[in-house]
């Protein structure tokens, strides 16, 4: 815990999430690699949940009256990482992407009848949602680029498109779909436009689980691949308004990619945990263990320093967006998404070599995150877009003005 | 292909090979990757396999009276890079892991009786054999430390112990298993043997394929945990006599790397290829394609160069092999193993990169590989002990003379 | 400058210095790389420490009733990376190593006689001093190791030793030397003591200023290589007591290092701004400049984030000793060792490489920083031992003792 | 030495020159480090250049008819890495750069006066020569763009303009300097042309010996800034034909980066030499030396691989243009370019950490090669540059033709 960041309401909690993690939900572990996720969930994971309930612990992101912890998002951050100490903490705590980001949009955008139906059983982890809005047709690194079009026909929208990386959208109840509502408009950032669509809509397709680096997964463990084939929703399910895609798409990325990074970080410092512990007991010969291996050594002090310096570097972000917002911190949250996405991925790639043959197998959870993992350069921007991002606004108060390339 | 390197027979080979792999090879990708192996090996690849033997292209690496096509180690490289292109090119030609270490072991250390009984049929591709020395109990990195034993008991071997990384092994026919017969030898180098033990032995005991990577795989494409409980074979299945396990292991690991090399190079020659391809093709918006980046283009001269590099390095060393024998080699095989094994997974990493969300998906060839070859820099002795390998050898010549840190 | 760790005190200094910097002392950087040290020291430097007197900007590291300005290291550290954009920043403001950590020993150790007559004049600019510890024949990297000693003869110890990087010793009025009184100790930590020796001392021999990286320099900007022949002075002269030296060296190192890491951190963002800058101007064709190459906006991008990572690791390395003092935060000091000396190194190999062929001149003061910083790896411990001190202390977390390998 | 690209020729030379730069070269370091160059060159340099024209080793690169040991390029490449292990073998040798590039053009392009009147002296080593091409104005990765002109007077060229990095015009005879003869031509490769402007015409301004990491030197260790004010010389003094310029260029620069590749070579070997030399001696502690730390072996066995790896990719590009010419090999040369001065750079770093604070002092040549060799990834085209001819070449193949961005 950096202290610094830590409210009173965080330090009283902080202890009990970490045992509870630790000691409820790091032996599910095995289960969530080697058994089908749907089964897991719906015997121990389910009771999990409710046990987090009632020790009041339950979705820590949600202000106290929607039954949450109301915590700001830097104390939430230092929470978040100890959840991803498990594969499946955000999710037992209900704070898991995509519906944490979601509950935000509702909570902020959505109608009174959408919040009613789908908001309040989503915060009381009754339901799961999924976030439409990648296309496969066109590069994710451009968001002002997709076909998807949401077309009004009376009271409605048809919506028809196409989409990929839904996820989670398997055993989800609603879909929150980016499609354009005025695919012509000249200034491109408001042509689409959020709108919500239930999965048991005759329109709504679900092609198939992605199989994802050798698995498809299922359920909350999956990222489908999506048709919209005149999709009818009533147009009151639009959220916040017609044109306003982008703008909350935005409005959504900021706190997700703190999300992301702090659930970065939890990964890599029980990486980083595990490398020490084989480190300390794996056996060369006779009076010799890993650990006395300098080469080990250099990487137990990179990974601690680098996870350090992306810690600090998200909590500061955090703090940012706590005081001043998203807007006022976009270059931070650009530069710790592409910084600990490879803090995320070198660590976890000294802690496989460390374990050396044993890394590679699924007999620790090292090779799930080598796999679930490859993905945090790319989704949600990958390096380079955001690299460019920072790399403008700096060049910009150099006096060099650069268009976005899109 | 690298002229210098190449003899008349491999440039009347070259292309024959470089477009049976394209056009009858790759078209099976999708298959190899979605399909239970044993599926496709049982139908398609068999028909291949014959494909090829009518071909007269089989067994690249054998003796022409043996019914191969009396290749040397260069040329071999060379061929065996364009096998690489594809994850079965290897197996369909009959020169594929374990079997190609086993059939050379084969041939010049067992026993007539075992040549007819197991290696005959091997070269032939009737039956397959598999590679068991590793042991889930003591690193890999340390050759000489092991704890299965073969203890003599009339004219047999009664085996026990417990392996794992037996690649290959379910559905295979023989395993060359690496035993000590004398545990208290006071030469270390001394203790083992290699002996052949038939997997229909009711002391061998198939535990498990190893999920490794979120895949147990099967038949060929999968890695064993195996016991040998109280094994019982004839002493006359020991290959090369009493004590030379450790001397033949050695001398199997030489070619073996330049194998693994060859295709690694192979691998990101087809990596490097689809990055190409993909950034020439995929908009990024109206006029512009991933080629445009500078990062992008970065990457592949980066990669190029690698290559190059590393092919360079591997037919040197080869040539080395071939003219003075693997012992002389000794460094620039331990200087390929680790360099190339690293070149590799760069080159795979940036491919994903390239590919965007599709590159996490098992929709190419490239998340296959991501997963597969992790182990590269981990089996046949990790990077760290290749790395030792080497700078011992420099160091005794600047008169520093290190033991061994075993 | 990061709020979270700014006093009132702090941001009222803020602006003013920064812009004493950059007005008054950036200008004179032409000077300081071209004309001979003590030339410019006795013009205009020496004019330029009066006038920051005048300012009451003088010593912001000591105590205001020294004449400082009574700052944490915390706030400190904020205005080090401040006067670090000029070479001479700290030197002029007279907080410049190593003159800053002999202030903090002798005020803290030294007898009043010794303050008097050494510390005062130090505090007030009037004399330089230099710190003597590293031998040429031992590694440095192992501070226990070391030849000097000072034997006692009356009331006198007679000091006898070869030493070199004792920085700034030429014109400097005194000598701090590490010297051995109790060689033969068996606590290897209480052979050395600290002792003053006046530089005009008969027995203190500068042998030369020792020629680095094409420069041998002269006065505060020099290193030079000194033997102690029958250096002879009283035993009061001794900082702290005998047998202290090694503690008196790490109490030193600890709030040493955070200074180096600051202005390392002040001299990247220099680099990075003078990256930016030119990158924003320097044509390549025709309407296109270097900052339009996604090769140059990665750079820029990635030395923001990895500065940002810097400075907020130390800043919390600050914290952390003001907290709890240094040997608390020992991990955190050569965690930001290491990690910000490399730092520091790719950015200016970047904002060399972006300058292109002017970066290698002497026309822009990066080529100086290339020079004199890349001992940042190596000075106050390699990167090496630092790396080693962190594994050891997470490695007995989890169980490994190790022993120092000294 | 590569046996396979060796001629008997140079096998019959290698242990001679070999030994010679090693005996009668290395014990000159210290004089060209610490002695003025144009005292050195004066005695013992003059000296030592008899001595190789006595021994018949005079000018490898040179025809035997003109004086030289007419060898191929290959050849000349693994020569040239021995003579590169001293920072004046190829002066020494006579074949160093740019009086190497412009005995080439000269010799294939230059009318017969100017061959007797300049060429013949610079192949005897009886002057030496410079080449004016880059402008401080203009970025150097774009070849095409400059702004000196040589305008027809009569049966003149007056040439007018501003050049830097004219490398060695100190003490030179004359100068081929590239101007623009045809400024609007519309075709931009067609603009310039290379004219001999000798060194004492009175329009030939030395401005300065340029300041180069710390170091201005002089003679032929030199970098000058030069201005053409009305320099008038015949139009019999243009080298090949007007608007042939830029095609010079590339024709020089062909060989010339394959010259220098294979000096980097020599560099990093001498340097990896001198790294393992110390670790095998520089004491830790009692019994434990550098070489015995994990960490140095790393960067030893990383050296190893990385130089094998550039040398052999240097003789293959050499080995093509021995075949097949400068164009054909493009893609490979800019391809060495960039991978052998990184190589270079890595292996300078390592060496100097490995020798702590001796590494940065001058007491060795390591800091000597880390300043002067920090120009490899500028000169002669930046990596950058060089990267992107590699892409475009590889991005053509597969289908996306750029426009080269100039």
């Amino acid at each position: 815990m950096v202290e610094i960041f830590a409210s009173e309401r965080l330090k009283s909690l902080y202890n009990t999430i970490e045992s509870y993690v630790r000691e409820e939900l790091l032996p599910l572990e095995d289960k969530i690699m080697h058994l089908p996720f749907k089964e897991v969930e719906a015997t121990v994971l389910k009771e999990k949940r409710t046990e987090v309930k009632k020790l009041g612990l339950w979705a820590p992101h949600l202000p106290e009256k929607d039954g949450g912890l109301g915590l700001e998002l830097v104390d939430f951050g230092q929470l978040s990482e100890l959840l991803a100490h498990s594969p499946i903490g955000h999710y037992v705590f209900n704070c898991q992407a995509p519906d944490i980001g979601n509950m935000e949009l509702l909570h902020k955008y959505a109608s009174d009848d959408i919040k009613e139906q789908y908001l309040q059983p989503l915060m009381d982890g009754e339901l799961r949602s999924c976030f439409s809005m990648t296309e496969p047709e066109f590069a994710g690194s451009n968001p002002v680029r997709m076909a998807t079009t949401a077309t009004k026909d009376g009271d409605d929208y048809v919506i028809n498109g196409h989409k990929w990386f839904t996820t989670a959208a398997d055993g989800a109840s609603f879909a929150v779909v980016m499609a354009n509502t005025a695919p012509e408009h000249e200034n491109k950032y408001a042509r689409a436009s959020m709108i919500v669509v239930p999965i048991d809509n005759p329109g709504f397709e679900l092609v198939r689980n992605i199989p994802i680096m050798g698995e498809a997964g299922e359920g909350y463990m999956s990222h489908a691949e999506v048709c919209y084939n005149d999709a009818r929703v009533p147009q009151s399910n639009i959220i916040g308004g017609e044109g306003m895609g982008f703008m909350l798409a935005q409005e959504r990325l900021g706190p997700g990619r703190i999300h992301h990074c702090m659930r970065w970080i939890g990964i890599s410092e029980r990486a980083l945990s595990m490398m020490c512990s084989y480190a300390a007991r794996r056996e060369l010969k006779e009076g010799r263990v890993l650990g006395h291996m300098q080469t080990i050594q250099n990487w137990i002090a990179e990974s601690r320093a680098e996870i350090n310096a992306a810690r600090y570097m998200v909590l500061h972000a955090a703090h940012k967006i706590d005081q001043q917002g998203n807007k006022a911190a976009k270059n931070e949250i650009s530069t710790i998404k592409f910084f600990v996405a490879n803090v995320l991925q070198q660590v976890i790639d000294r802690a496989i070599q460390t374990h050396g043959a044993l890394g590679v197998t699924d007999d620790t959870i090292l090779s799930w995150y080598f796999r679930h993992e490859r993905g945090a350069r790319i989704y949600d921007g990958p390096d380079e877009v955001h690299k460019s991002v920072v790399a403008r606004s700096m060049l910009a108060e150099h006096g060099l003005n650069l268009k976005k390339s899109k």
